[in-house]
């Protein structure tokens, strides 16, 4: 099988696998993992950060996150296609009580002055605005990517109004390679910053939550409450450590993967619009007799799993697990139909 | 002064004063204030349904509604401009822990269709879509009125999805008068209705929740977890009857006020967009050199009060304390300006 | 009926009647209630604290506080029989999301020794110690009175520790008036009081929650969330101002009163240990081959209402509504029975 | 250093180890998880149950039960030593919005007569009872272990109130040993039950929550929430796989090596009282001129590590890391301290 489902399906490589064996383990709820604390170390000062928190994924560090910053009755202020608000189970009501302040962005990207506008008055009637929360690449946006001036607008607007400013960089290093920017530049940009390991860079579990310290114990409060807290977690720690010493760079492959199945999509009538391919992610309209889920179907057929998002739209998302050979057999596959 | 802020700001006349002050009254935490008992099962059989409870606000009346439909976790379906949402303080997700999916209604009113798109589907990462409330009439839509067929597809993509029904009928009694409705049909329609005292029925303090009696015992669980249980509460409760038995017709008034008010309006150069006037309130733009504060300043210049709801709009609420001169003492000054 | 069960039963005197329908009023929501500022302002200041917010209940008044002074994961450190824990619905998780930490106290007291105790250390498996609530008179020790220097103990471990320090005052002008304290000792001594308006002092309805003015601020956005804002609030404030002015000193008749039907208890084969009568409440035992609900019922038949508070433990509350010939009367069935 | 501190400190054996790197693995996420499904198969199919969980904490697996179990302002009856109030970071109220009513138990364990004079009248100002949870062997109980025929009573007043029967079986194994019970005797007594594979039995990281299918699917939508869905996770299921069917029987070694140790401990003056050892947790007093944290302190200066619970208390535990060479070390340095 062809998985394009989501470039969470990967496996570990065999010198991930061999990091992992090898990791020197201890009890990480007594803070003894010596490759926990490794991995905790090793993502904040590559951000320029000063302390991290290893997490069993991405939903909880930023959940995590959205907690830490607020207080049940505050706002937080994101695009309406943010995975925070779709994708996490009503997590920001269900575990921290906040009402959300949904924007129209630009493929799931939003402007400063979008953010400016949404900031609630001081007005018992409405909730404090405390927290905005960006997401880089938008996974619904098609793996679109913020300028990173844009960020900086929005970080002041953050500033003058006392508010908090997280970023869900669950495919963070897909623009960092896709924009050639540094992830000291977003260090600098946010308050706190959340790291998946587990997709694009191929670790089997895991997300880093980043921030100051004082921010990283509050959040380590929080994780244990949640239960998200693991003992020799080190084994995973170690393919998260390898993920971000190894596999950043060639996610520039999958960018390139990315466009050239594009391409073979453009080329074919029963394409709609395709979203502008930025990273590893491809959004696409299935027009004419085939509907989206008509369309996977007959794919899976060819060995080939997508997935319908919605009943026009198919998402190809293309991972450290997909070969040249695997796009050569898909665009060809593409083409036939 | 001449008060358009908003129907809230009624006091009570003579006969209401007077029906308060002769209430005889008990401890209604024990269920004994007998002018309590007497407005709630009042409330309730004028719609037909079994219970009711009084409450110190429409606010708490729709806070335990939606904490009595959900848990945790669930979504509430409402129009983005709806009262719970805006007005509330955030209380869907601090009282209730549930997200909301609002939709883009016509003047705060949406169809079966746009309900039934935004169901959530069976998937462990969207919350689960369980309660649907309407207001009627639509505050933020300029006092607009449901069609009542449009109610009932509502119901029936409720009833065919298992989901709750609520009604926020803070002012249903101008959507009943100006659209020659029944209080039994809307009591047949939804699961659990709010109505409201102290605006346009002119009464000081309170709301009444009414629904099925083991709904309604769950309710009052909740009033009491929200501390708004409270004791020789018949004198509130006296002048909430005497409005529901004096000043429901009398809404027909306040409506044609309305109407010439926003005549009056329409003359002029610098109004905009008056969003039409189908009740007791009109909402309308300032064009031009003016914008809504300078305005709504003007006219405190001449002693009437009306509120700025945005940079560019204004809304006048008319009601039981706006008389026949006051009204032709606001079109003279509206003229004049 | 003579009716012992509370002293929440009372309804207003003429005097206090009087007062409620003279009362000017105005929308409070808009903060223009004349009436309710004025007795927000006159409490506050009869304790020397800041500033003073009206609501529906002392269950409302402590909800709120719990939640303004705590964030969800900390803990609430009281007596066990506290009414904030007892009687409140479970609003301490359900409101505020914070654990409880229940003290074996003496009829309701703690002392600063268990309170300094109790405090959790620095460690993520437990919740942050935040507030200590004390209750004075405390309730469900039989209105039990705190010794000053205690409070002033147990102020000093709050400050200490930087924990905020609630007292829940719904009978405290009992206790002051049977111990000779003033207001302004209870208002040096903490951080926020709740006063009940409707319990000895015969108001109908309310308390009000005092402190600091940034804390009032929040605690009004908390009571918006909860529904507990009122429009023309201005006739139940009305007569919560009436009972401060001229109800408090009269509680040394309830007291009296206690002592003489404590007496003739005491008198009794079928009773047992009868707490301390300190105020207006007396908790005894019935023993023999009488039960506590046989007692409470037998007492019925003679036209005279007492709870039985467990099914060996009887509760009498002495009240403004109770005259000297009710309680020769009571006397006189407890004798005869 | 010899490591007394807990049974989660264990590291995998290499047969452990070599399941790991050899588990096939999947995203769990999609259910895809060949190891995980197998180890919740086994898992539940060990206790007679229909389904699992597989979780990253014995916290998360307790908290999910304790959420799915309840509603905000419900109350869980425990033992006031329980895990789930004493070490789950205040999570009853913070997750779960629920009161806790707290029992007297011998060593952590409660009767039926306790859990059934713990519950709620039918009164709104009472919490609703709706779920009893037990903790087998009791933690702080000393690894106290409960008689069977007493979880069967409790059971039966669990049923005859309608309310949940949870249990926190983080150690139940050790009783399951000690005693000579089977897993389908709990099974069938229980509602639901976690698992921990991260203690006595020697897995790196996880535990399992056991019920019916349809309260698994709810439990899954919990843990989405909380964060607690995991991608690859079969390597961690391969260890809890292995764990189960493998390190159960030698359990009984830690139980004789702590006979062996206590025995030593016994047999010198500093000693105070030792909580009946029942399985492999040694809870004993320090007395005389020697402190807890003294004690300890000694200890780690011989490379042994143990914990002081309270300033008189130590607290031992016994697991697969410990040797009879460890332990003969440990009765050595105890005897010539």
């Amino acid at each position: 099988m062809i998985d394009f489902r989501s470039d969470t399906v990967t496996r570990p490589t065999t010198g991930m696998l061999a990091a992992m064996i090898n990791a020197p383990v201890g009890d990480d709820v007594f803070g003894e993992d010596p490759t926990v604390n490794e991995l905790e170390a090793y993502a904040a000062s590559l951000f320029g950060l000063e302390a991290g928190l290893f997490c069993p994924s991405g939903t909880m560090t930023n959940q995590i996150a959205i907690k830490a910053h607020t207080q049940p009755g505050d706002e937080v202020i994101c695009d309406k296609l943010s995975h925070i608000y779709q994708y996490e189970g009503g997590g920001i009501a269900f575990n921290s009580g906040c009402s959300v302040r949904l924007l129209e962005g630009n493929r799931g990207r939003v402007t400063a002055d979008q953010v400016e506008a949404a900031i609630n008055p001081d007005d018992i009637h409405k909730p404090v605005s405390t927290l905005v929360s960006l997401e880089n690449t938008a996974n619904r946006g098609g793996g679109s990517c913020y300028d990173f001036t844009n960020i900086l607008a929005i970080k002041a607007v953050c500033t003058q109004h006392n508010m908090a400013f997280h970023l869900d960089g669950a495919r963070l290093f897909n623009a960092l390679v896709a924009k050639g920017e540094t992830t000291a530049q977003y260090g600098s940009a946010f308050n706190t910053i959340s790291i998946c390991l587990s997709k694009g860079l191929g670790a089997p579990v895991g997300s880093v939550l980043l921030g100051p310290k004082p921010f990283i114990q509050k959040a380590k409060r929080i994780r244990k409450v949640f239960g998200g807290g693991m003992r020799q977690a080190g084994f995973l720690a170690a393919a998260g450590l390898y993920a971000l010493q190894n596999n950043i760079a060639r996610l520039a492959e999958d960018h390139a993967h990315a466009q050239l199945i594009a391409k073979a999509l453009a080329e074919k009538d029963y394409t709609g619009e395709i979203l502008p391919v930025e990273t590893n992610i491809i959004i696409f309209e299935i027009k004419g007799r085939l509907t989206a889920p008509a369309f996977v179907a007959a794919m899976k057929e060819q060995g080939i799993l997508m997935i319908a998002i919605s009943p026009t739209q198919v998402r190809i998302v293309v991972h450290l697990d997909i070969s040249q050979e695997m796009v050569a057999k898909t665009m060809e596959a593409i083409r036939k139909l």
